[in-house]
C-alpha cells in the first residue's frame, strides 16, 4: 500500500531484528516450548520487569487475554472491565468461550480507564447471592482503548481494591510498550502489581506472537494446560520465543514504542483542540467532519472513521516522521 | 542438535521457499485475512484439490481439527474416531473445549484406520435416545496415526456410510501430504468426499500454519466466527497465507512429502521384519528391545521409544539421505 | 408466615387441583417423559394455543429460558434482550452456561419492554464482522419484568423484525398467564408468533414445573437432548405433566392469574400517583420512602424494597382480597 | 400398569410419608432454599452420616453427579470412572456439559466396581504433560451399576489412593440406600471418606429430589452458584427438602431400601446359577435366553432385556413380596 498509513499498528511490518532472530533458530530444536529460547523467556521477562514471572508465548492478544483470565475466573464468575474494553467489544465473544460463559461486568470511566470509583459502582451492588454473577477478576488495559496510560498510582489503587475484595487483576497490554514508553518508568511500574499481563508484541513490530506474563506461578500452571487445550501450543514455538527475546534485547520493545509515540505526538501537537482523549500512546482520536476526512484521504492518508464525527489515527514502530509531519500539517490546514 | 534426527517432523526447519514468501509480504497489507494472499487461498486450494473449497489458515493442527469439527458437531453430539486418534490422545482435551463438551466415540481398527465395520460397530448400537450421545460426525486421519494411508475407495466407503447416516466427515491431514505422495493420486482423491480437511503444513516444512479446507461453504461461514472466538485470527495473517501458497506453488508440499517418504522407505527396506505397521508415509514403528534402542542412540540416532518394545522413527522434508541410510544399516546390524 | 404476603408469587402454595392431579398419577407409569400424561402435553398445549406445538416440562424458569434459547443460538452468537431481563439480571449466569458463552446483547426500553426501535438500535450497528458477536435470537418477557404486557401488535412488530433479520424469537413467560389474563385475548395471541415460549406455572400455583412450548418441532428435537444433558429429565416426569395438564384443565391457569391480577388492581387503584409502571399483571412498583415502607411493615405487610425509594408488591393466585384491600388502604393513608 | 413390575425403581410411586411431608409445607415459606426445611438439611444429614456435611437438594441424579463433579474438576481435567458408569453411559453427555468439556477417563473393573489397581492402570501412565488430560477426580458408584456394594475397606483404599494423588473422590449414590442396607453399616461407613456423595432418593420412594452431600464446605460454596446457574434452584425448594427430611426421619430411606433388597434376595435365591453379578442391592442381572424372557413376559412380568442373553430385574421399595416370590418360582421353572 502506497498510502501514508495510519490505519493500524496491527499490520505493520515485522522488525528486521525479529526476522534475524527467527532465522537464527531455523534449525530443529525441541518441539513446543521445550526449545532453548522458550525456556529462556521466564528469566528474560523477570529481568525486564524486575519481578519473578512465568512467560508463555501465544499467537494473539485475544488468546493472551482470554487464557490469562481463564486462570482467574471460574465459569460461574465474572470479569469487571470497561464497557469499551477490547475483551467486550472486539474479540468476537472469545471471553465467553475461554471462560465457559463467565460474564463481563461493565464499568464506565473516562478515556476507557477504570477507577476504583467506577469499579466499585459495579461491584458493590452485587449481593453475595447465587442469582447474581459474582466478580472474580478485574481487567484493565494499558494503554487504554483510547490510548491513555494508567499511572502507577492509579494501578496501585485498583490493585489494592481488587485484591482486598479477593479479585485477581489482569492487564491487557496490547499496547503496553507504548504506555511504558510514555510513562518513562520501568516495565514493572507500568504493570504494577497485576497478577497477569498480556504483553503485546504484534502491534509493536512482531510477526505472530504475544506473551502472557504470570506473576503468580500457580496461574501459569493452569495456563499451560489451557493453552494446549485451546490449540495455541505451536510445535515450532522457538520462532515465537525468538521474536519475544529479540523484543526485549536492548529494549527494542521500548525503542519501537517510542518511535510510534513520537509520531503520534507530532500529529497531536497540530490538533490539540480536536483531540477527544489525551494522546499518551500511539493512537489519536480526532474530531473532524466527514468532509474533512474526505479531504485528508484525498491527500493519501489512510485511517479509520471513528463514528460520524471523528477519525482514528494510529502510528506504528515504522511510521515515517515525514508522514506524521505531513498529517500534522494537513490537519492544521483543515 | 547434532544428532541424526528421527524424533519428529514437527520441529524441522522452515523450508527456504517459505522464508522467501514470508519476507516478500513484510510490507503492511490489510490486517487479519483481508490481505491479498489470504484472499487468494480459496482459489489456490480449490485448484489444487480440483474441487471448490474455502481455505482458512490456523496456527496448529489441534486448532484446525477442533475448529473444523466445531462446525459439524453440536455440543450435545459426538465425533466417531479411532481410539488412538490424535484428537483423543494428544490434544489435551481440546475437542472437549472447542465442541463444548461433545463426546468422542471411540472405534477400533488396524493401523489406526477406521473402516465401515468398526464405525458401524460403535454407531449402530446407539439408540435414538436422549440418554445416549448421538454421533454427529466421523473423523479419520490421513495418513493415520501409524503412518498408513486410506485408499480412495476406503474413504469413499466411509464417506458413503457417514453421509447416509447424516454424519459429517472430517479428515485430520496433519500428514496429508505424505499420504497423497504415497498414494500418487491427485489431492482431491486423497481427500475423497470429506466435508472438511485439516491440511497439515507445519510438519511438512511450514513454520506456523495449517489450513482448514471446507468443501461446504456453510461450514466455513461458521468457522470464521469460531476462529476469531478462539483467538486464532492473527492480525498479520499474510505471513500464514504466504506459507500456504508457497507450499502449493509448484507442488512444494508434495516434493517435501516425497523426500520424507523416501527417507522412510530407505529405512523400512532394512527392517521389514520388525515393522509393526506398513510404512506408507514418514513414520516407522519398529520392534526393538531397550538394548537395541540404546545401541542406536549410542550411534547418535535420535528417536522416541514406543512403549517398551518398540521405537518410532519419523523422517522429515529435510531428512538427509545419508542419515536414513546410516539408520537403515544400523538397524540391519542390530 | 403470618404476615400479609406480597413478597413474591414464587413461594405461594400449590393449587389443590394440582395436588389432586399429582396424587392421581402416583402409581408407576413409564419413566421420564414416556408416561401417558407427558405424552398428552403436546395436544393439550396445541389446543390451548390454537397452534401446533411441542411441550416439554422442565423444573424452573431459568432452565426453561436457557434450554429454549440453546436451540436457537449458537455458542458464537448472541441474544438480544432487555437490560433488565431476567436472563440478564437474575439467573446467575445460566445463559452463559447453557449457551456455551453466547452473549446477551442489551437493549433499553420503557417498562422493561423491547420495541423494534430499541432492538434495532442494538442490532443495526453490528457489522457482519467476526470481531463482533452476531445476534441469533431475540428474547422478550411477557409480562415484562415490570409487570407490563406486550400487546399482540407489539409482538407482531418485533416478530416481523426478528424473523426478517433471520433471528429467532423467544418469550420468557414466567408470568405469561397474568399477561394473557390482562390482555383478555386467546393464549395464542398473547404469545404471537414466537418460536418458543417459556410457559410459567410455578408462580401461578404450580409446585415444581414450567413448560417450554416449541412452535417449531425442529427446535424441540434439539431441546430434548439438551434437557437430558442438563440433568432436567426427571424420571417421574408424570408428576410434572400432571401439574401442567391440571393448569390447562378448565383454564385454571387463567383463573389463577385473574385472581392475582385482581388483587394487584385493588392495590393499584389506591396508589395510582405512586406507580412507576402501569399495573398490567400481578406486580406493583410503588414509590415510597423508607419511612413509609417501615410504616407498612409495622402493619404486617411483607414485601421487598425496590431500590431506595420504592417498594415492590407481588400478588399471587391465593392473595386474599382482604389483604389486598388492607394494603390499598394502608398505602392511601401514608 | 397391571404387570408385575421389575422394570425399574425409577418410576415407582412416591412414599406416603413423603406425600404427607410435602403437604405439610404447602403454605408459603421463604423461596429457593431459604425455607425452614431446606435450612435444616445440613444438620439432618450430618447427623445421619456422623460427619459434618452440607446438603443441597437437586432434581435428578444426573444433575447431582455433574454438579458435584463440577466443584472438583477443572474444565481441562478429567474424571476417572468405570467404563460402565452412569456418567459415561446414561447421562446424555451431561458431564461434558457441566464440566465444560472435561474428559471421562475410563477404567475396567469387575461388577462395575473400581479398584486401586484398575484406577492406577489408567492414572499412572498419564504423564504430567499438557498433551494429556490430567485426572482431577475419581467417581465411584455405590451400589455399582451392577448392583454391587463397595465394602468400607475398598472405599478406604480408593480414597487413600485418590487423595494421595491429589484427586477428589465422588460417589454416585443413586442406590446408596440399597448399598447401605446391604452392608448393614452406618451411613458414614457406607460412604467412607468421599468428598461428595450424590444421595439418591427418587429410586427409593422419592418424587422429585436427590441430595448432594459435600463433606468439604468449600465445594458446597461453589456448588450453590453452579446449581442456580444450571437452572436447578427451584423456588419452592421446601417441597424437595420435605421429601429428603422425611426420608431420613426414622430411617425411612433404609427401610425402603431393605424392602427392595429383600425382594431382590427372594428372586436371587431362585436363580443363583444364572446370576451375572452378586446381588447386593435391588438389581438382578440374570442369564436367560430370548425364549425364556418371552416365557416370563407371558406370565406378566415386566423387565428389561440386558443384551441378547440376559435380563435385568429391578425391585423397588414397594415391590410386592408375592410378585417377587412369583418371579422366583417362574425363573426356577424355566
Amino acid at each position: 500500500m502506497s498510502a501514508k498509513q495510519f490505519l493500524s499498528d496491527n499490520a505493520a511490518p515485522c522488525h528486521p531484528r525479529l526476522w534475524d532472530a527467527m532465522r537464527a533458530v531455523d534449525e530443529a530444536d525441541s518441539p513446543y516450548d521445550g526449545d532453548r529460547l522458550s525456556q529462556a523467556m521466564d528469566e528474560a521477562f523477570s529481568s525486564a520487569f524486575g519481578r519473578e514471572c512465568v512467560a508463555l508465548w501465544v499467537a494473539t492478544g485475544t488468546a493472551a487475554n482470554c487464557l490469562a483470565l481463564s486462570t482467574m475466573v471460574q465459569p460461574h464468575g465474572g470479569v469487571v472491565c470497561h464497557l469499551e474494553a477490547h475483551i467486550e467489544m472486539d474479540e468476537g465473544g472469545a471471553p465467553g468461550f475461554y471462560l465457559h460463559g463467565a460474564k463481563l461486568l461493565l464499568c464506565e470511566g473516562d478515556h476507557a480507564k477504570l477507577t476504583v470509583d467506577t469499579i466499585s459502582a459495579v461491584v458493590e451492588p452485587i449481593r453475595d447471592d447465587v442469582h447474581q454473577v459474582q466478580p472474580h477478576a478485574v481487567s484493565i488495559t494499558q494503554a487504554s482503548e483510547y490510548g491513555c496510560a494508567y499511572r502507577p498510582e492509579e494501578i496501585a489503587q485498583i490493585a489494592d481494591y481488587a485484591h482486598a475484595k479477593g479479585l485477581r487483576l489482569h492487564m491487557d497490554g496490547a499496547r503496553f510498550a507504548n504506555a511504558a514508553a510514555f510513562l518513562g518508568v520501568p516495565a514493572g511500574e507500568a504493570a504494577g502489581s497485576v497478577d497477569a499481563l498480556s504483553f503485546g508484541a504484534v502491534k509493536n513490530g512482531g510477526m505472530s506472537t504475544e506473551a502472557i506474563l504470570f506473576f503468580d506461578p500457580a496461574l501459569a500452571d493452569v495456563a499451560r494446560y489451557r493453552r494446549k487445550r485451546a490449540g495455541h501450543l505451536q510445535s515450532k514455538g522457538r520462532f515465537m520465543a525468538a521474536q519475544l527475546l529479540a523484543m526485549l534485547e536492548g529494549d527494542l520493545w521500548l525503542q519501537n514504542a517510542r518511535s510510534a509515540n513520537a509520531a503520534a505526538q507530532e500529529i497531536a501537537s497540530a490538533c490539540a483542540d480536536r483531540l477527544m482523549h489525551p494522546v499518551e500512546a500511539n493512537e489519536l482520536f480526532v474530531r473532524c467532519t466527514a468532509a474533512e476526512r474526505e479531504a485528508l484521504r484525498e491527500q493519501d492518508f489512510a485511517f479509520y472513521d471513528w463514528g460520524i464525527d471523528a477519525a482514528r489515527f494510529v502510528t506504528a514502530w515504522n511510521s515515517r516522521q515525514d508522514d506524521a509531519m505531513a498529517l500534522a500539517r494537513a490537519i492544521s490546514s483543515l
